[in-house]
């Protein structure tokens, strides 16, 4: 019955098997709606930022050069030339000698190489500015061309669109880009004593948690789930219901039963479809031992453990990034994921050859100074129990090779 | 000018106002639509669950004293009384000397108080149960109520809602809950030197980045942007502005021109508004001096600095968490911010009295070990730089008691 456990894969070649699904084709995508999408193509400065020089401070375009040596005590003496409004440009170059009044954002005219802050200066009236600082060239500005460059790579392929790129995408006049689709994610449960959550359960039967928990996973993540309902514990039943989400799904998650012959089930039904090839029939990980995936008509297909800890585990560590991934991320299964630093409250036992994932919930450290690290305590309970995932405010990774982690231990917590 | 600089408050000053203003009121949203709001109200659980103990193994439902003793050497027989589905009820108690065949989530029947895994039995044949492991009472099953307690509290009020949570809630057959209303940001931008980001800027003009920027920000914290564009550089065009984000908006974030006179124009612009009370004139943090936060119709206005990256900064640390605050979050201010623990590269000054929130890009450590700090650096350049911004991964905060963070300090950095 535990035939498939023979072939358990570690995290490192789950992630390796993962890594080779193809991405999803790129869109073009609204700047305004393009927020946590991945870039599918690197994009190029379409001009330079800023197109002119640029002050960025309130006080005197200047040269550098007539301020040479100027101090409280030795200021030098300009003539003031004008004042340069926010919107105006002057194609005047400035004669040495003299200065002009800009605000933070005025374009500089030719000569001006650098801005003397207001504070350092006096307007003595009579046209005639006191500086009492010299200043090197550049100082107090931005150089035309210094944010991006026209022609060269502004970003690259691959890039998360943080509200920074945005901003960023924004100022280069950038409304469109051309964006990894992100997925379409079918959830799909499994087991005959399951029940709509909406359901009213007859003694016996269960209402499905794990389907809303793994559709707010994958919105989480930018992908649209597509809840498919439950399928009875039967080969023809759960093959059927695998090729339907295959028709509009470019990934499914099936949570089955969480007995052993449900995920034989599994096994058996994906052996019923086209086009498939069950690439892992195990992982050496635990919770997650149970979990298998399957490449079908070229889609990724996952049998998440029906534990319902268990699969949310294995969604949170492998199946999300799997989504970031399918939708362009050039780093998805390196970027850092959000993390505290937490010193272990006690003693983890771990079995060596297996990857543990321990979820923990997070106390202000004993000591009580603020920026001492927290605490870090198992929480302890049978992985049916969905309150150990409640309690649980992060997960910590303990790698195959250590039979556990000792109390006192460092640890880096990946928050849920 | 900078009269109201006089006023400067620290973070903890601004934070304890921002954490005055009033939540936004509750209101009732479907569960599958809940994910990532907070609850208004603690929810009770309407049931125990599971409702009847249940299997968390495949085999055999026992009274663990049947077992006492029972080793490999010295194994127990028991009588196997049938096999439990897992769909079937039994009320008919499990008889001494007896056991039931079950899977994983079968219900147990009275009498039942353990389960012995399949691994540690073999089926004799003639309905003889050979058993080779003695269990405690409760080993391998969920009580009756062990993950929630009919009447008890599931959930408290302020709790956020992960894909966890929603589960729970799912398992319970609660499929509406009570939580904060999400806010509504108006965004506007200010500055006669400001177009749109999709319009073609004549010379001495720019795009504004702020605000799609911005409204990426509030919508990765749940907030519903509603950009209000640009009002041009004087009093009554930005009371106007103001008054119309008021009508609709639960919160404006309005982001100045970067000059110091557009500061004061915000000031004297709130000062029209009825029923409005400026609370802070400037925060003792860089970048976010300029920052301006008032009452009006009891509403938050903010003034954002208008140097791009200043702006972003002060957002993503206290105006991201004010958002959350509104929604219900009962920890906005607290609630420890997705990080990761870094080694500083490089000696970073700061400026006692004043609290730094420096941008860095993270490099893998030099020791280059697997789980090792990666390096924190600094990035340096001029805050009017949108680049300075794509370049960073994180933000670390210097407190104001410092006069900076020398090289190879670890650090938490916020990430962006």
């Amino acid at each position: 019955m535990e035939k498939g456990y023979l072939d358990l894969i570690s995290s490192e070649a789950f992630r390796a098997i993962l890594k080779d699904f193809p991405r999803l084709p790129a869109e073009t995508a609204p700047l305004e709606a393009a927020h946590g999408r991945f870039l599918a193509e690197s994009v190029l400065s379409p001009e330079d930022l800023p197109a002119l020089p640029r002050s960025s401070m309130d006080g005197y375009a200047v040269r550098a050069a007539d301020l040479f040596g100027a101090t409280e005590t030795n200021p030098s003496y300009l003539d003031l030339a004008g004042e340069l409004p926010i919107t105006a440009v002057s194609g005047e170059p400035l004669a040495p000698g003299t200065c002009l009044g800009v605000v933070t954002g005025s374009s500089l005219p030719p000569g001006a190489d650098a801005v003397v802050m207001v504070e350092h200066t006096q307007d003595l009236g009579g046209d005639t500015i006191e500086i009492r600082k010299a200043v090197a060239p550049g100082e107090n500005m931005m150089l035309a061309g210094e944010d991006a460059r026209a022609g060269l790579e502004a970003l690259a392929a691959g890039t998360l669109l943080r509200p920074a790129e945005v901003g960023f995408l924004a100022a280069l006049g950038i409304h469109e880009v051309r964006a990894g689709r992100r997925s379409v994610a079918a959830i799909v449960s499994t087991g005959d004593e399951l029940i709509p959550f909406s359901a009213r359960p007859e003694p016996g039967q269960i209402r499905d948690a794990n389907a809303p928990a793994l559709a707010a996973l994958c919105a989480q993540w930018g992908a649209t789930p597509l809840p498919l309902g439950i399928a009875p514990d039967d080969v023809s039943s759960i093959a059927a219901a695998l090729d339907k989400a295959l028709d509009t799904a470019d990934v499914v998650f099936l949570s089955g039963g969480s007995s052993v012959g449900v995920r034989d089930l599994t096994i058996e039904a994906l052996m019923l479809l086209p086009d498939t090839e069950v690439l892992v029939h195990g992982l050496a990980v635990s919770p997650g031992k149970p979990t298998i995936l399957a490449r079908s008509r070229g889609k990724a297909v996952w049998g998440l453990p029906g534990q319902v800890a268990s699969a949310q585990v294995v969604m949170f560590v492998f199946g999300c990034p799997f989504l970031a991934h399918l939708a362009g991320d050039g780093a998805a299964f390196s970027r850092p994921r959000a993390s505290l630093e937490a010193r272990l409250a006690r003693n983890v036992a771990s079995r060596q050859g297996r990857e543990d994932f321990v979820r923990v919930r997070l106390e202000p450290g004993a000591n009580g100074l603020p920026g001492g690290l927290p605490e870090a305590w198992p929480v302890l309970g049978k992985s049916g129990l969905l309150k150990t995932l409640v309690q649980a405010q992060g997960v910590i990774g303990i790698p195959a090779g250590l039979e556990g982690l000792e109390a006192g231990t460092t640890v880096q917590v990946m928050l849920l």
